[in-house]
């Protein structure tokens, strides 16, 4: 393993080129031309030996071979114990080890799950890590987990899940945050029997909290409008959730620029359907554990990647993990 | 009971003016403005009888008093059991009688299936009724179910909803129509293990099938690419998946309707727009039973109804329930 210097005074993040849908090649050429001029923070790609000659000579990018890699298609545990030099390996290995300050990959999410439970100290309190994202609504970006790591879950997990959502929102400099829970309707009884246990388990938070903090179910269809900071939900209706909206987003900005491209009178609206192209958003924070890992879509491209690094490198300087150790304790 | 004439050569379509989130003062009053010169079916509206004065005279629209109704906070059971006056529970019953060709509402959706379940005999080898809805997208609508009805379902109920999907489809002159199950991954083995289960039956389908149709597991995302024709589920992510479509479509048209009224050069695209406007889609059909019965969102304004009463005169001039029954057996 060729392993150029990792240590500097900057954040060091690895990307992992491999296990996505985007060829190795283009990531690294994208996303080293982006940040090849930044002095902010240190990239590490993860890739295999043939392409560690195209890397940009840079103080602020280096390389460590990977020569295998994890596919979307393989089964999580035994791709983990027999492909010993994946880049998914390695890289959740040198984000254990301290080697890196966070870990960005498009890779096989059951296997990152995986290695993050076999290396990474889960947060105080906290059973189950859990992906998280931030979503532009009407009024203020909402934060959104479980979206795809526990398909099923009991009701303390979501408790959890709201905590972690909660020292997220504060983070972000959000004072008394709100929180809701996905269902199929607002009233008390909706949903399966396990949500209803939920909806009374995230209820006693309002007994420990000096505002009202949990608001109640919350329909898909309002979430859009800003009703809360914080929704909890299973991962696979979050996913199911989070996916739609990036399908109907797709769906209308192909339409919107199709009319663009008929009457160009339109043209400034493009940058409405900008904020609908979900794709270029940062990918889900692995959150729960004790180290900074970024989950991009196995779709998402370099624009992916890049906005996950610029949020990364955010979370890195105020401090996120420590600060969200410290209010789960 | 007050009851005008149900019989006539025409259909006779039930409205439930109560239970929902509109006024019955505002639904009476729309509806049957849009409805008053027509005279392809006949409708009969349910509500209470300090309204039935406000009813226009015109050979189309009859009245039914209903005193009483069912509110969507209610528990289903207990309601439908105490509350014989209810307008849903009239309506049902005149539906199953056979008093009325078909019944919509906005009520509340668990009495409504409970009596589905309790008064119309279910369609030949279904077990449960579905809600399907159908659903524009890129290329060709999809029906979609279940949206709602069953929170959980066994695998045998995929097989019975594809099956009711297919034949709406057929019924829709698509010759050979394509089935999808609503998935968090394109893989085989994604999701959790009752749907994986529920992958292996329907691909049992493909065996008795002359073409392909179980094309295995769809994403959230690429629904609205129009990759099949007909996409199971069960209801509770199917209801994520629905009211997750509206919520970004009202959300989308919203920021549309403010960027035209500051630059009326974009007034052309208004018309895009309200193809996300899912508020003016017909509500859902109660698939699986013998009857004709469309379920709108309890938020569903007079537009739903409207829109549900030509879907449902055109599912009975094409006699969709008998082909429905005949294609089943």
């Amino acid at each position: 393993m060729e392993k150029k210097t990792l240590k500097t005074p900057f954040f060091s993040i690895g990307v992992d080129l491999m296990g996505g849908e985007t060829s190795p090649e283009e990531l690294l050429e994208k996303i080293s031309s982006h940040f090849n001029s930044q002095k902010d923070f240190k990239l590490c790609f993860l890739g295999p030996s043939s392409l560690a000659s195209h890397l940009p000579l840079s103080p602020s990018l280096s390389w460590v071979t990977a020569d295998d890699y994890i596919s979307l298609e393989e089964n999580p545990l035994v791709a983990i114990r027999h492909k010993k030099k994946a880049s998914l390996v390695i890289g959740m290995k040198l984000v254990a080890e301290g080697k890196l300050d966070g870990f960005v990959s498009s890779g096989n999410t059951g296997a990152l799950l995986a290695l993050a439970r076999r290396y990474c100290p889960l947060l105080p309190e906290i059973q189950r890590p859990a992906l998280m994202v931030l979503l532009p609504t009407r009024k203020k970006p909402v934060a959104i987990l479980d979206v795809g790591a526990n398909l099923s879950l009991q009701p303390d997990h979501f408790i959890q899940f709201a905590k972690i959502g909660i020292a997220y929102q504060k983070s972000r400099g959000i004072e008394n945050p709100t929180l809701g829970l996905l269902n199929i309707g607002a009233e008390e009884k909706k949903g399966t029997p396990d949500r209803r246990q939920a909806y009374l388990k995230l209820q006693e938070l309002n007994s420990i909290s000096t505002h009202p903090l949990f608001l109640g179910n919350v329909e898909a269809k309002d979430i859009f409008k800003g009703v809360v900071d914080v929704l909890v939900t299973d991962g696979f209706s979050g996913n199911i959730f989070l996916k739609t909206a990036e399908g109907l987003g797709a769906h209308i900005l192909e339409i919107l620029r199709e009319a663009i491209g008929k009457e160009p009178l339109f043209k400034p609206l493009l940058s409405l359907g900008h904020q609908w192209d979900w794709e270029k958003y940062p990918g889900a924070i692995l959150a729960g554990i004790e180290k900074l890992v970024v989950k991009c879509h196995s779709y998402g491209g370099a624009h992916s990647f890049i906005h996950s690094l610029h949020q990364m490198n955010l979370l890195l300087h105020s401090q996120f993990i420590d600060r969200l150790k410290q209010s789960l304790s």
